[in-house]
């Protein structure tokens, strides 16, 4: 296994790989990789010749006031397990070889950039379509794997090939969940005892809505109800949103109609958590 | 010469020409092509295997009140030109294949398009980073050619290049003129018999301006009252821009240190006309 820092070299790596008629398969991560991380190798094992995982911790993403400095990162364990995995190549570039001095380029995927998450992190999810941009540029793949748990991000990346004719095949794979239901994510490395026990209120609230949709109920209003009730049980939860919308545009729907996607973001204590489901 | 109108297919012919080991040199234009395009493709034709011309009047880089409906548009010319100057293909979507229903992603080099054109007309530039990165991403060259005559474009797009990591190499081609001096434009067109005289005062002034910073003259504000004399003498003349600006940053400069770019806009009649030169 190779472990790739500087853009150049990956982008020669990527350019012999092409040029000897073999298919690369890209998997973006910030590092602090588990289960949910695994399910994206073996799926991108499966897919094409050359396996590249990237381990960026992306600024851009993070706002001012969120949890950039804090994000867990502990790339011994990460390079163990992308081993372990079969990757072929780890690609983790440093904050200034990504967004050097005088760094001024954005892309940005706009109406679905505004909804859910897009509401409380602003300018998130343009670092989200930035770096994945650019590291499509450098890493040249063929196909990439997304994780559904961060399910807008997902339709953002989805929709910004589209639009600018990105000729990488997007593709996902399901939630990973720990056995208490709550889904896999770097950021449950922050939750203390207590916290951890709480955010088990997430994977309840999901699956409250999910039942009570399939006796039946499509109007969204009963549905959120009931939902928000399970999480507002929790004393340790306070609820940044749970939205019914529709699976293509994210917008609000009133009535479920065919299908829709309900997805929420609590925090825990400092942590946020985000889960989502699709109802249909 | 191949006349491509699908994206899909634009694609299936460049990859065809990568795997087979030749490189693509690619020259985008809004058509109408006059001899500043002709030097383009002379110069394309030098650097690379397969020449491909792009024809696309972008609606993205025009403002509600621009002359998008009556940009200058002559096909049947463009394609003797193009076969003329040995290009092999011409890729001419129409806006409905570059814009479907529902895009909604756009690229956009923050700094660098605040400045000169981007004062006058906001979302220009955006409309044409986007623009780019989507023929860029279609067309997949190795080399692609733009005229120094729209200076402000050249950079913003070396920008994105560098930016986003696009393995794109960004050549340009001086500006062409007119006897009289007047830089080549699709716009010329729209000049009637006395706009067209009236116009030359662009290059007088630049010509202007050049001389009295080759006599020594380093102050920008000396420099700038003089170059806009030389405009307002011309009745039908009325000066959107004339600075003297950072060659790479495009920020207003005081004194000229080594080099910097003199640029200019100027309406004739309706006709919006640019110019510019590097002092230095």
């Amino acid at each position: 296994m190779k472990v790739i820092k500087n853009i150049k070299e990956m982008r020669t790596f990527s350019d012999a790989v092409r040029k000897a008629g073999k298919s690369i398969v890209f998997a973006p991560t910030m590092g602090c990789l588990h289960r949910g991380h695994v399910s994206l190798l073996e799926k991108g094992r499966s897919l094409g010749d050359v396996l590249v995982l990237s381990i960026f911790v992306n600024p851009l993403q993070f706002g001012p006031k969120e949890d950039y400095a804090s994000y867990p990162r502990d790339f011994n364990a990460d390079l163990t397990l992308a081993e372990a995995n079969r990757v072929d190549v780890v690609f983790r570039p440093d904050a200034e070889e990504m967004y050097p001095d005088g760094y001024e380029t954005h892309v940005e995927v706009e109406r679905l950039s505004k909804h859910l998450c897009g509401l409380s992190r602003p300018g998130h999810f343009r670092g989200v379509a930035t770096v994945v941009a650019k590291l499509f540029n450098i890493i040249m793949p063929d196909t990439a794997i997304f994780g559904e748990k961060d399910f807008q991000q997902l339709m953002i990346i989805k929709k910004m090939a589209q639009d600018l004719n990105i000729g990488v095949n997007i593709v996902s794979v399901p939630i990973i969940r720990e056995p208490d239901g709550l889904a896999l994510s770097s950021r449950n490395n922050h939750l203390n005892r207590e916290e951890r026990k709480a955010a088990r209120c997430l994977y309840i609230a999901i699956k409250k809505g999910k039942d009570i949709f399939e006796r039946g109920v499509k109007d969204v209003d009963i549905i959120l109800k009931e939902v928000k009730r399970v999480v507002k049980a929790e004393p340790l939860a306070v609820i940044d949103y749970v939205k019914v919308c529709g699976v293509d545009t994210l917008e609000d729907v009133d009535i479920v109609a065919g299908k829709a996607l309900m997805a929420m973001a609590v925090r825990i204590g400092k942590t946020r958590l985000i889960d989502n489901c699709i109802l249909g």
